[in-house]
């Protein structure tokens, strides 16, 4: 049985998980899909316009200490973005043509710590063309199919079968129709994943 | 360093938390403080005055599913109860008394294991009076004390420095000023407490 990583570049807690879920689903001889969505349409739904961190400050400290310990644990890089969230939108979509050829999930990781390891600007289509050159991609080719009206369609698309599957944060993990939600679930998916 | 478990009786996590904490303290050779509280005031301050499960029914759905799945792996009965969230306002103010006598903590886990594992009313004096039985205690005599005007502000207070300190959910878990949130964070927290 395969596992679905959903993610959205702004989720803080994606981070950590974006780094880890290849290695363990590989060790534990799990396929694994990467499944770019954006939150915005969801929280909208509930009557956020905001991240819930910034609307319940409170939460959002903690959140903020939780992420740099965990992080530290990790070994992974952390410095607070200057401004949170950061829009993913155009990050997301050009997630859904690197997943099609192969490079989506070394992107997924640049796009990760570029926003949450070295504060840049992920909605900057400059900080994405650098990432993209990076891996050795032609940026321009990449943004032109990324923009394309059908590429957009799929990223909605996509965002809409989260929501009908009961999505309502990230990261999200799918085995089958079970759902996991939170980097402190994947070990759960997985071993989920390796029984069904 | 010590570890403090700060509860809430309605909190569905603080279930399985609760039936872990002990062991897991004492494994790690790091002393305990149960320290009981309402979430009510502070839910309250956030505008919410039902459970965020309740008024986000989506992640309620989630939340009950992901106690099932939780309580299966740590051998735990579990039966989602019949009206949520429980009013936990009685059991709390029981166990301030119980944690200066010594039956706090076996108090606190028949209290959980009626609301979660036996669909049991915990906010019903005659539930409480069975359970305080159970204990081998005089139960008319620990009620007249819980109820005393003084126990009463003792747990307000404990639920106004609960504030203070940054708490917005249940379990929470200090080490000195060192907050972690969630059943998830519970293995954590002893590492701190080790380290300190």
């Amino acid at each position: 049985m395969k596992l679905e990583f959903w993610f959205e570049y702004a989720s803080t807690y994606s981070y950590p998980a974006a780094m880890r879920v290849e290695k363990l689903a590989k060790d534990a001889g799990v396929a694994l899909v990467w499944r770019p969505f954006l939150l915005g349409p969801i929280f909208g739904a509930q009557g956020w316009n905001d991240s819930p961190f910034n609307i319940y400050p409170v939460k959002g400290q903690y959140m903020w200490r939780d992420m740099a310990r965990l992080c530290e644990a990790d070994g992974l890089p952390f410095k607070a973005p200057v401004q949170f969230p950061q829009n993913g939108l155009r990050a997301a979509r050009i997630t859904l043509i690197g997943n099609d050829e192969g490079w989506g999930a070394d992107f997924t990781r640049a796009v990760y710590t570029a926003n949450f390891g070295e504060q840049k600007d992920i909605s900057d289509e400059a900080v994405l063309v650098s990432l993209l050159i990076s891996l050795g991609l032609d940026a321009k080719d990449v943004l032109a199919r990324a923009n394309a009206d059908a590429n957009k369609a799929r990223l909605k698309t996509q965002t809409e079968e989260a929501i009908k599957r009961g999505v309502f944060g990230a990261p999200s993990f799918f085995v089958g129709p079970e759902l996991f939600w939170g980097n402190d679930r994947l070990e759960q998916a997985i071993v989920w994943a390796k029984r069904s």
